[in-house]
């Protein structure tokens, strides 16, 4: 058994630093001007991230990423609009699945669960459908770990003169996304990926001119961007009761994220763990179950050991009692669990994860090859 | 100018223990076993507040108290369902405009801003309008602080065959609210009211065989409490990214609660509070907006002093200066403040805001009588 809080390999909510955490240990009015310095900070410095200043607001909300990217839709889509889906994972279908139950009318592209988005499969697929308004993609789909081509995919849309949302949950603040370099309309992430925030908020970066005509457009009035901007700009205020601490926490976290040197030092941290950590599997033999070339640094998904007692439960229990959790596998055809390379940890402790499942495997008896 | 952290004087969020807070300082994974315990144990505590462990589930919903109220309506009301909404300020007007947001019948019964609901002209609603499936009410108003007499709505309700949806977001866990003594289909609460936790996460208590029939009615996959509740029953977990370390700081809140005597206990303490703040404020020539019979001992609305000079933010920074945070009134037509009384705080703390709004009013030069 491990004394410490066991480290999390996950998706997020993930590891934060303690300076994070203790960002919580003060209560905050969310009337008060001191609270409201903290949003407008925190938002400044999200639509900063990118490039955005000139083009873009953000729009905090409430609630998990899920909430933000239902909202992002919700507000942004025209009533009469209809949304084409890339689909490569639970995310995408979770996109789909949250426009149709709003009731607009949704197209979704599928490209099963191992490759990643086609663009020209996105083109045809625009080319042969006149009503389609906008484009739904996730970014990195956080099922599998596969990174999806971002810009490609945001040429093909623009060219066909549709409109660009981007679910960048698990990639923004890593990976490249530049508001001057593709064209879109609005990226949705929260507080408690890439930032390494607390979980509690996620936040909508949208184009100032399309959130502008958006007034109506939304079908639940918690998940109304529109009024959410408008409350906001009138009075530095959330609408309704915001998330505090978490609020605070985020602030926290971005004074961490400039301090170890922004976006390009966080993908390289990233980098680092996940090639550790596929290096270590690989020696211990276990294969990643995507090829490198679509691997997003995020979090990667690995064949389980093929050993016949092998059972999930069994590995994670192990691995937690050493101080590690494992997140499980997502897909529905092929036996897998995941690890997750985001989060405050570094090439320490990949190390030590790596050692704490090999352990565990060794004691599971399904070492595949490890010498004891 | 004060060195310690502002005491908040609000509804929430409010001030609460440094035990709640540090509760905080560790990072859960949201598909461990150790957080699923803590959300049922939070569940099974919030279930019992109302007496509902027989008939009655709890379904936690990421976000805030409003999130919750807007998932209860869009997953209890079937689509075909009216709500007749009990208005007696802005809490009461929101019910109302999510509802017709989300598209479905509503009809409102508009007591003004100063009056409690009066049972017998929703008797008289109820009787006229046969279409009407459900009725809207905000337990404690914390517009004004209006206390609603619930048990005399409820049977009103009851009696003409309709379903009752209870905001009880300033109520629960201080004043009385209990399944076995009154008739009702959910209560929607959060967690940064009388129970002290964190803001991030409301809760809907709702009937289990009406949520069991709830299922294709909501107009949000967000906010589906149905589809939130089937997958907690499945795999233990919330469905997305829940708020882990709001739910981590409710649960130490609810310790502090049973600690504290439960109820009964909170109640009282909040009474003495609201009792004390009314004779100070009264003490300082300033006279509460509501007479004392519908007053709830949660917030209290306060005339402005009469004093042409004043303005509140004036007021507020000084009071801030001296460690306590107000709360803006929220009438149209009256200049009022508020101030609230729930939170961890006490006697102690009570007397030392009257202290700091007396001086605050003395320095302004409006110190309405008070003898200096």
């Amino acid at each position: 058994m491990t004394m410490r809080d066991p480290i999390l390999l996950t998706p997020g909510p993930l590891t934060t630093t303690l300076q994070t955490k203790t960002a919580m240990l003060k209560d905050w009015g969310s009337w008060d001007a001191d609270f409201n310095a903290v949003t407008a900070d925190v938002c400044q410095r999200l639509t900063a991230l990118i490039d955005g200043e000139r083009d873009f607001v953000c729009v905090p909300l409430q609630g998990s990423g899920t909430f933000a990217v239902e909202a992002a839709v919700g507000t942004l889509l025209p009533r009469d609009g209809k949304l084409l889906v890339l689909v490569n994972g639970a995310y995408g279908k979770r996109l789909a699945r949250l426009t149709e139950m709003m009731g607009r009318a949704v197209s979704v592209l599928d490209f099963g669960e191992t490759a990643p988005v086609d663009p020209a499969r996105v083109a045809a697929a625009l080319a042969g459908d006149a009503t389609i308004s906008h484009v739904g993609v996730i970014y990195c789909e956080t099922s599998t770990g596969i990174l999806n081509p971002l810009a490609e995919i945001a040429g093909v849309v623009a060219r066909a003169g549709r409109r660009l949302i981007i679910d960048a949950m698990s990639a923004l603040g890593a990976l490249p996304l530049s508001a001057q370099e593709i064209a879109f309309d609005a990226v949705i992430a929260s507080s408690n990926k890439c930032l390494e925030g607390v979980p509690g908020m996620g936040f909508v970066l949208a184009r100032r001119e399309r959130l502008q005509q958006a007034m109506g457009n939304a079908h639940s009035l918690s998940l109304d961007l529109h009024d959410q901007w408008t409350y906001m700009q009138k009075t530095g205020q959330w609408r309704y009761t915001p998330p505090t601490h978490v609020v605070a926490a985020l602030q926290a976290a971005l004074d961490q994220y400039d301090a170890e040197g922004g976006r390009p030092a966080r993908l390289a941290r990233y980098q680092a763990n996940c090639e550790a950590l596929i290096q270590g599997l690989r020696e211990l033999g276990l294969q990643p179950f995507l090829p490198a070339e679509i691997q997003a640094p995020i979090i990667i998904t690995v064949h389980a050991p093929a050993v016949p007692a092998y059972r999930f439960g069994d590995l994670y229990q192990r691995v937690k009692d050493r101080g590690f959790v494992l997140y499980p596998g997502k897909l529905t055809e092929v036996e897998t669990f995941r690890v997750g390379c985001i989060g405050a940890i570094g090439s320490a402790e990949i190390a030590q994860a790596v050692h704490a499942i090999g352990d565990a495997l060794a004691e599971l008896g399904a070492a595949c090859g490890r010498p004891k």
